[in-house]
């Protein structure tokens, strides 16, 4: 086994992100997930704030969305939709991610980008609904819907997402390697789980 | 965190009755799963080949199930199909075997049964469907039909039997605390990870 990748997918609320963080400092090597959205920005013309919306949500295909997303494109996109094209600059900056050494990437599908990685740890994180509610009211405050509601769309909106772009079903144990209940095993103990099946640990406590 | 029970749900060829089988004999707890069957054949009357091969397979509505089964119940069904009344039958008796004490449970939709216990670690264990025919042909043998049709027609049998008991999809990560992919991670990692996240090993290693 040599796991140098850790892609890392999650359920809203379920602390995956947290979880891929600490896993990275623990390991010291980078992390991706705003970063990854920065770099993606850059290198499609796409605003920021859009990529942030779209990139991992189902894919829209309102005329506000095309007008919005196509600024700046310079006719880039060769007839594709704008989340089409998104798609495929997504993949292969995760692909250029995972090529410059060991690292941590958080949702985007990367999971299935790096499939035929032999080197890549796939991680699922999540944790029952009452304990998700509880923490996104906590870390992003309330809002005019109920916090379950909150949940129920944002993961229906990456479920669908995923299985738009990768014929697979989201949340499928076969998917991932390790799938973890971050509210039952606690996220510390999470973070060691992952660091544990990882080669980067073996060589810094070796 | 106060985990003495696991349940081991797996896919077919994964290896997670052996998994579950060294994961008890690593803690020195029970192991049930064919003692368990024969438990259940005792308190039912059923014959035990039946209940190996009805069990955990999807509800079999046949004239013939019904008359095999029948034999000897004496009338103790009340109305129920014999499939329903070896679930309620089996259910009971996982019931009580986790009151018992610190046991490995495979199979049998414990996870479901026992999913009112906080003590209750819930384990899926899967491989890649290469990995899965390789086994079963070097286990079970070669049969006229294909390793991979074998492997498909079992785990669409315990999905249909999941689904029809529990109301869950079978292999959804969120049904269980921790998925395990056993091609990628082996068997004795699994069993360690397994372990670890146990009360049982805490108490012999401190």
């Amino acid at each position: 086994m040599d796991n140098r990748i850790i892609t890392i997918s999650r359920e809203f609320g379920s602390g995956g992100r947290t979880i891929g963080k600490m896993t990275a400092e623990k390991l010291g090597i980078p992390y991706y997930d705003k970063e990854l959205i920065k770099k993606v920005a850059v290198e499609t013309g796409f605003d920021e704030s859009y990529i942030e919306k779209q990139g991992e949500d189902a894919p829209s295909k309102s005329i506000f969305g095309y007008a919005f997303a196509a600024r700046g494109m310079n006719g880039a996109m060769n007839g594709m939709s704008a989340d089409d094209f998104l798609w495929v600059i997504q993949r292969n900056v995760i692909l250029d991610l995972a090529e410059k050494g060991p690292c941590v990437i958080v949702g985007r599908c990367a999971d299935y980008i790096l499939k035929e990685r032999a080197d890549c740890l796939n991680v699922f994180v999540h944790a029952d609904a009452d304990i998700r509610a509880e923490r996104i009211v906590r870390l992003y405050g309330e809002s005019e819907k109920s916090p379950l509601k909150r949940l129920e769309e944002k993961d229906k909106k990456r479920s669908v997402y995923y299985r738009y772009y990768t014929g697979r079903e989201w949340g499928m144990a076969a998917n991932y390697d390790i799938a973890l209940n971050s509210g039952k095993l606690g996220l510390e103990r999470c973070v060691e789980l992952i660091a544990e099946l990882t080669d980067i640990q073996k060589a810094l406590t070796s």
